[in-house]
């Protein structure tokens, strides 16, 4: 070992004790009779002593060619400081050093190995392994461990059984694309990638298993949006014989776990919302309910009047901005170009000041008068001193906008607070959700998705109003898991697979193993899965996840650290009996 | 909820209680006046009662049509059996069934769902989710989970952070060969699939992590031996500022918590033994020592004598199989037949028996009198009624032989028990193997296995006789484990890629990240890494891994279940821009 102690460790009750530390130089100060070092490792810094009078000519002599990340092993006694810095758990002592080693020498690191770096993300993406050294990284990563144990932990004394599935499985059209893997000894033919254990899991269940959960990796070769990767993971659990209800409430459990454990938050009954109304007062099926702001429906009290742009528009919809009548002229005008970029798309936007004194100010003042403004303002709940924000339009579409600025002025205001955390259940997914490419419906969570009871027979009259026993937890605004109630018997899975634009030639190819599987005693069902990067993230009090992932990619899919994807040998492609096609 | 008991937990002092189960019919047994259904779930079976006297007429009915793995919701009473079963859990109990609810029908199953299944193995595997409602297969499964989580929590108590390296990495030419993942964004590019996280794991300690673990897939695309998987599992660990000693130690404390907590099995500290003593005792780096059957070299005592076999073969060595001079001629015979095997290869094999009388008869009586067999005896640790076995050739060869008759003989003579275990440390390996195929040699480990200080310059001229700082953890004559030392400085590392035949700019293009990070102050550090499949197999008494794989592959590596590997579409093929290229 090359160490009695790590550099976190040593404390005042240490004082006199000969040590040996090992770790990185993270920064020295040579004052010529006398040098400081700080010595870093996983644990913590410890202060390094090295001076004239009491240490040796040759080690002193070395101590002053140390450089930034040298990694060094010293010897020495444990002494008391003379200036004490309480902010550090090891602050009351320091190493009188009497032996010093160099292990390894260190080029000068690209960024700085500090809390603040002042390296960007590309070059810290390139050398990860530095980054890891840094104390956010390093913390995310082992909070990361931490949230798995409890999950695993948790689970576990529930009954759950953590079952590993495969890796190499069979492509499948439905959903997002699959990453394939060529097979030598098949030739011709191609394994994929799971996106998700899904049917793994429902064949457990047939298979008797009961409760079985998994921190699995999952793939997608999708076009990668800002904080997408390739690569993730999930949680994924499945439980028999369950109802909605019961899978909602061993989840709960399992979060309300997380949250007292982890952040010692203790959280009540999490609320629940049918999917419509998450849509009707938040434009959005992943709420942050952390703050009000919800919206409200003015088609009522705005429309019939002179004003054809609200006339013409299937929803007006405005939300109530707590205090920011205070805005001046040219800070609202700034507001509605954000509702008009691109990324928001909104054509423009009506708004109501709410005057202290009771009165309303508006920009179509035109044509509604006072008594019509304070409709408005009951509608939305709009106080003295709020600034109404009103878009009309397309019912999907201005839902999205006004969603889009709710959580916009909320981050402005300060409400979406990290330390505070607000989840909810919603329930009752659509089944289906039609596809402007495809020209289609497509299953809105997956094809094993079950409808509502009683619903199947509106799938061929009116199948976008089907709801299905289909639920997504949220927290803080984020969609941290989801799932369903599965189908567990063949006719209704392949009339699923029928409505989805499945030939029955095409669904036993697929999945003929699972509607074979159905044949033979499948129990009821369901599950969800928690998509853990987000999960870990949020928890950490974080928006992005890509600290909390080691070797994270970037928006290309690429490694830039190891260079990664590359090209292979023609040998090997040969082997694959495959050839390139390049464009 | 479908249940308010499961099917393992009622006990007699349940009896009176109303209780709802749901399950499978593991069989019913219809009397025509009484049914008794055997109720099956994961926790076990309960017995359910329908009776013409208490029982309405509907629900009789209904028992009548119930065939075998039904899936059924009852509601009873729990009342008392009239003869009690105390071979299970719930004999003491019965189910006077009140309702009863058919949730799935089932086809009558291609094979029983019975501890012993008249089912084959290829029939098993293709309908696997039946396979799993078997207890020797469930239970396989859900003693994997529980090693798991005592991996886990015990590595997480001693420090280790479990941290999850990435999927989609970089194939390399060195080792096995890689499976790959075409990229669709990156033209003409692919990832690997990791065949283990070691560069990765190296990373880790170069960041500072120090203490890492995963359990994690890795994947080799190898023409498939017997009960190997193209996907399995490692218990990945790598530790920095650590020598071989404290590597040793952590995992054989680890090792050791698995026995006592899982077998119940105390054991001490594990012997440990060079590679070099393992070859000449056993002729094998992976030696079952839970019996003795040592090798006895006997070059010395048995040639130049005037058997020529003898005197021109590199290495001739025996073992006495205790008792074995019972053996019939015929089955001697039989024993020489089976040596001869092609699996096994040897040319004919010696024998000697050693009377009770002290007397010995060899099948070479005609070169060698009693006092060379005296020899024999002593250097083999023969005793009376013993039949010493002597092979003879090439070494190398001939010590896979003898060990293949070892191994058999102990097989037969029950000596190779499934409670006993004996762990081992076998250490020293060489640094290098020399490949009869390419004429080169290999690193025997992989490429970032540090040699003996002061062996490096050995490699210039006689670079078989390196030895690494490498280990291999044996259980019962299985490598469970293995790992090393590494190489953390560039120039070694330089070193031993140019001794590998790496020229440096493929050395760069493969590894220029590792050893880049080499640079930037590396710490010393060293792993190893378990087969997980493997270990759990051997921990649950048994030798093949397969019933420890939910979804295992067979041995073309096709999940016949699933039918995968599988043709993909044209278009698929389009997007990645391959072309197939069949032969």
């Amino acid at each position: 070992m090359y160490r009695s102690h790590t550099c976190g460790e040593l404390r005042a009750s240490n004082i006199n004790s000969e040590v040996t530390l090992a770790g990185w130089v993270q920064r020295s100060r040579d004052k010529g009779f006398m040098i400081w070092v700080d010595l870093r490792d996983r644990y913590g810094i410890t202060q390094l002593i090295f001076d004239e009078e009491r240490t040796p000519r040759d080690i002193m002599d070395k101590a002053k060619q140390l450089g930034r990340e040298f990694v060094i092993q010293i010897k020495g006694n444990v002494i008391e400081r003379e200036s004490k810095n309480s902010n550090m758990p090891t602050g009351d002592i320091e190493i009188l050093v009497t032996g010093l080693t160099i292990l390894n020498e260190a080029l000068l690191p690209p960024f700085t190995i500090e809390d603040e770096t002042d390296g960007g993300e590309d070059i810290r993406m390139k050398y990860r392994y530095l980054d890891i050294r840094r104390n956010p990284v390093k913390e995310s990563l082992m909070f990361r461990h931490k949230v798995a144990m409890e999950v695993r932990n948790y689970l576990s004394k529930e009954g759950f059984v953590e079952v590993e599935t495969p890796y190499l499985i069979k492509s499948t059209p439905e959903g997002a694309r699959d990453f394939v893997v060529p097979s030598r000894m098949n030739e011709g033919q191609f394994y994929a990638l799971p996106q998700s254990p899904q049917t793994f899991k429902q064949l457990l269940m047939v298979g008797g298993m009961d409760k079985y959960f998994q921190i699995v990796k999952c793939f997608r070769d999708e076009d990668l949006r800002a904080d997408r990767q390739p690569e993730f993971t999930q949680i994924d659990c499945e439980m028999a014989f369950v109802e909605q209800e019961d899978i909602l409430n061993a989840f709960e459990g399992m979060t309300r776990h997380l949250l007292k454990e982890l952040k010692g938050v203790e959280v009540g009954a999490f609320p629940r919302m049918l999917y419509d109304d998450a849509m009707r007062l938040y434009g959005n099926d992943k709420p942050d309910i952390r703050f009000g702001m919800q919206f409200g429906e003015l088609n009522e009290v705005a429309q019939n009047k002179d004003f054809k742009v609200f006339n013409t528009a299937a929803l007006v919809v405005g939300i109530a901005i707590p205090g920011a009548n205070s805005y001046t002229r040219k800070e609202i005008d700034k507001l509605i170009d954000w509702v008009k970029r691109p990324q928001v798309g909104a054509l423009g936007m009506v708004y109501v000041r709410c005057n202290e004194d009771g009165s309303f100010k508006s920009s179509v003042d035109k044509f509604y008068d006072q008594d019509d403004l304070a409709k408005w303002a009951e509608v939305t709940g709009a106080k003295a001193g709020d600034l109404i924000c009103v878009l009309s339009g397309e019912t999907h579409k201005v839902r999205a906008q006004l969603s889009a600025l709710r959580m916009e002025m909320a981050e402005r205001l300060g409400l979406r607070k990290p330390g505070e955390f607000a989840p909810l259940w919603v329930i009752d997914f659509p089944l289906l959700e039609w596809d402007e490419d495809t020209e289609r419906y497509h299953a809105m969570h997956h094809p094993f998705t079950s409808p509502k009871p009683g619903q199947i027979e509106l799938l061929a009259t009116n199948p976008g109003e089907v709801k299905a026993n289909a639920y997504d937890l949220v927290l803080n605004g984020n969609e941290i898991g989801g799932g369903s109630i599965r189908i567990h018997d063949k006719e209704t899975q392949a009339l699923m697979f029928d409505y989805l634009g499945f030939t029955p030639e095409e669904a036993k190819a697929q999945f003929g193993f699972l509607m074979d599987a159905f044949q033979y005693g499948a129990p009821p069902h369901g599950g969800l899965a928690f998509g853990f990067d987000r999960l870990v993230a949020i928890l950490g009090g974080q928006e992005t996840i890509r600290d909390f992932i080691a070797f994270p990619k970037n928006n290309s899919g690429r490694d830039v650290m190891i260079d990664a994807p590359a090209p292979i040998d023609e040998e090997q492609l040969d082997e694959l009996n495959l050839k390139l096609n390049l464009s």
